[in-house]
């Protein structure tokens, strides 16, 4: 314990303030910062409808440059309070947090980049962040687990789809002509995989009997081919319930909290940690 | 036993016809007051039918006057015939009750107010109230017991398809002009979530090349993310189904009956109990 | 065994030609009954072709002529050589028959009865009474028995779904007004249940943002209720797979064969049987 | 050993570059092919898109010479190096390897066929040679078998998908008059393949009240439906998985390779093996 030289006090506090969700002010900052992505994501996304950015343009103005100063102090608070500023700034949510910063400022250098001020939609994915909630967690995590475990069928999967829907789209383009709208090969693979993923858009539809019938037999199969993914997953569900339920019995759970090591940013501390499990830094 | 003052003898026997459906009397009024309720809401349809309306709209009119003095008697007997009237009035099926009763009532007050009058609509879920059949209950609840506890992983679910929707829509709406039907970001998240959802009406399709591509990606991982619900669904449905077999070798099942306690209204009472298991009143 | 009065050889002989498939006689009967009957449908279709009927129509109309034929005297040869003929008669099989001879007759007697002519499409339904193949019926009595053992679930599921629609497509017909085609609350209601199913054909589609916020919700909705009859028939499947390899275990499952009793015409007696298990009489 | 009279060494040689992807050459050459089969595929799709091959007709004329040429000499040393030519050529990957090379050289024999230039799409069907990956291999013959257990109740579902097909087709064309697009039955049995897999482009849709009640029907049935091909499978896989498990136990899963015998082309020797499994020629 007496090997690590403390940091600043007021960084300290700081660090638990932005990086954490235990403490009052921690937990207030979080949903602050909550409200705060919400309200910049529905200003992109009303400033894109013309009749209301039409009308209330200054006011919309207004806020994203009240938002983009908030972010601003955010980003350079999460600078100075962590321990290896460098690491935080290449990490992927400080990258996330920097595009969530920068669009307005860019969009006085590089004049009417539309592209640009969309960008700060991904703003969105900080939300994941703040979504320290270590119950919800868990339960991504096993989502994310039966995914990763059925990885490989999946992706045997998803090419047979592509096979598929090349040559299917391919047999449509010879089959109808240019007249229903299956223009070109690529054109008829975008058809293709409409249909087969069961979406049916009706802005490309076969008009000749044979490609009506080809039409049918993409159905059936798309119809078939759903129950593969499903299949695969559900399985995957199965055995990890089965295999959670033996690992109770057991009892090598513990709980974890949302504490983050304010030297190295690993979260997922034992309750009852006083070290990082990561770094070794104390908590 | 001693303990209770019995109510007057009337009000006993209408208690029991109007919320239980055991006695002959009792399964006759809930017949009755099903078949009421179907012809209400029927009325409500046909009344929307301008055509219809135009020619029969003296009959409906009689016909939704006949059924809302029913109501109205049945919403007092009710209320007469409860211990605690106030109970009944404040919940969920009382104030179904009175929504049912008063559209007509207060289309006289309120001139021309189309939309109370569609409120009628909501009568249908009164059904809920007479479908006391003990076997589908027990098959509702298995279902909604599988619902509940994969709550927290459809939540996540949902929580990742509205991301996915709003950056989708977002990337969308940049690369997509005007033209295609992609006005805004909210028009293009309601595209995303009708394509991720294999909806697809085709009332706004991609025309560009590149749209066409992104839409591509869309429906098959639309296609992949179905898997995803059912597959819950499935696990929590197969484990229930043995945890159900379990209990059935220690046969802890008992068979209830639709009766409800005249002092508290709860119901699901065992067929010999003597007693409320609530509140203890003889029944 | 010496109780039965023996039936006329040749009736015999007829029985076992047309309603068995044991014999290679039985067989060639079956056979070209199944080619005569998909025969029979594809004329029905053929004929619904405005152009092709126009061009062919005597050959048609021959050809029709020379399938009634062969189907009334089948039928009159099932009449003869059963020995309770109006227990056949009455059968569901009877009466699919009847209706496939007849629709030529009675367009003679019943001018221009098109909707009678259509009615030769349920010849299809004749099929399944040839398919007695008894490998196809075991696996399509387990799917039968997977639907029959989840029923209640499902019909609970179809409650709730049709509740839903009547609920959403009343909100929607309040929300929509006539310009977006939500005319009348059942054409509303009917488009709730094309984007419950995730069909979404597209002829009706929301045009208010709120009615397309609400569009949303319902996809969302759908997407998720898709799980659940889904999850019902799969625990089933499992289920009902782990029950079959058990009987396996204790060998109880013997082979049956597609002969029908001369008497009760009941199929799937044992290989083994000399008598009918269901009325004694001897096969 | 001694019994097998040993190739020239070049062929030799040149069988294990061609056919194996063990050696460092090997790898070579299956990932230059690879991107040789990628690149002619996209080829065939730009060609079809009228305003590039306009542009470009040229340079696309030029690359499918090159690549026309490549497959020729791969072609001719895949014949080289085999011992047995003709089993090659007449095996499944013979013949598309045989298809993928002519087209061009027809095209000049056979004026303006472009319906044979199309058939290069099917050179997609040789990267699935090239996938050797045992891996992904494994995971597809899992897929595999798990269809294949299945099969039975697959076709038994399609058979009756498809009755249903025609004989809800049929009452559709009778109820919906030629003005909604019902104009023939198959046209009709089309649609209902389009709404029962919930695919629903809106090309043809039903306009009568009636009509729209018995699409209803359809859509919720096709919403049941769904649920079977998904239930088999889902069980098949779960079963799967479990016997995965078990004969994991039992420790009978050795690694295989992707070399290929050079006398017989049978792969999945094991990692040890010296003599070929199938006709014992030394490896």
């Amino acid at each position: 314990m007496k090997d690590y030289k403390p940091q600043a006090k007021w960084k300290n506090k700081l660090h638990e303030v932005i990086y954490e969700a235990d403490t009052p002010s921690g937990k207030f900052f979080d949903i602050a910062l909550f409200i705060l992505i919400i309200i910049s994501v529905i200003l992109v996304m009303l400033e894109s409808i013309d009749d209301f950015d039409a009308r209330y343009h200054r006011t919309l103005l207004t806020l994203e440059w009240v938002i983009t100063i908030f972010f601003t102090l955010e980003y350079i608070a999460r600078l100075i309070s962590i321990k290896k500023p460098m690491k935080y700034v290449f990490s992927f949510y400080g990258i996330i947090d920097f595009l969530s910063t920068i669009p307005l400022y860019l969009s006085y250098i590089l004049a009417g980049s539309q592209v640009l001020l969309a960008v700060r939609a991904f703003r969105l994915l900080r939300i994941f962040r703040i979504l320290k909630l270590v119950k919800f967690m868990g339960e991504a995590s096993q989502l994310q687990s039966a995914l990763k475990a059925s990885r490989a069928k999946i992706a045997v999967f998803i090419y047979v789809v592509l096979i598929l829907s090349v040559i299917m789209g391919t047999l449509m383009y010879i089959v109808e002509g240019d007249d229903s709208g299956f223009t070109s090969i690529p054109k008829s693979i975008y058809w293709t995989i409409v249909t087969l993923t069961t979406v049916g858009y009706g802005d490309i539809a076969p008009q000749s009997n044979l490609g009506q019938f080809l039409a049918t037999v993409i159905m059936v199969l798309g119809y078939g081919i759903i129950a593969v993914p499903t299949g695969i997953v559900t399985a995957e569900f199965t055995r990890n319930g089965n295999k959670k339920n033996d690992s109770k019995d057991n009892g090598h759970l513990v709980h974890v909290n949302t504490q983050a090591c304010p030297n190295c940013s690993v979260e997922g501390h034992r309750d009852d940690a006083d070290h990082c499990y990561n770094c070794g830094h104390p908590l």
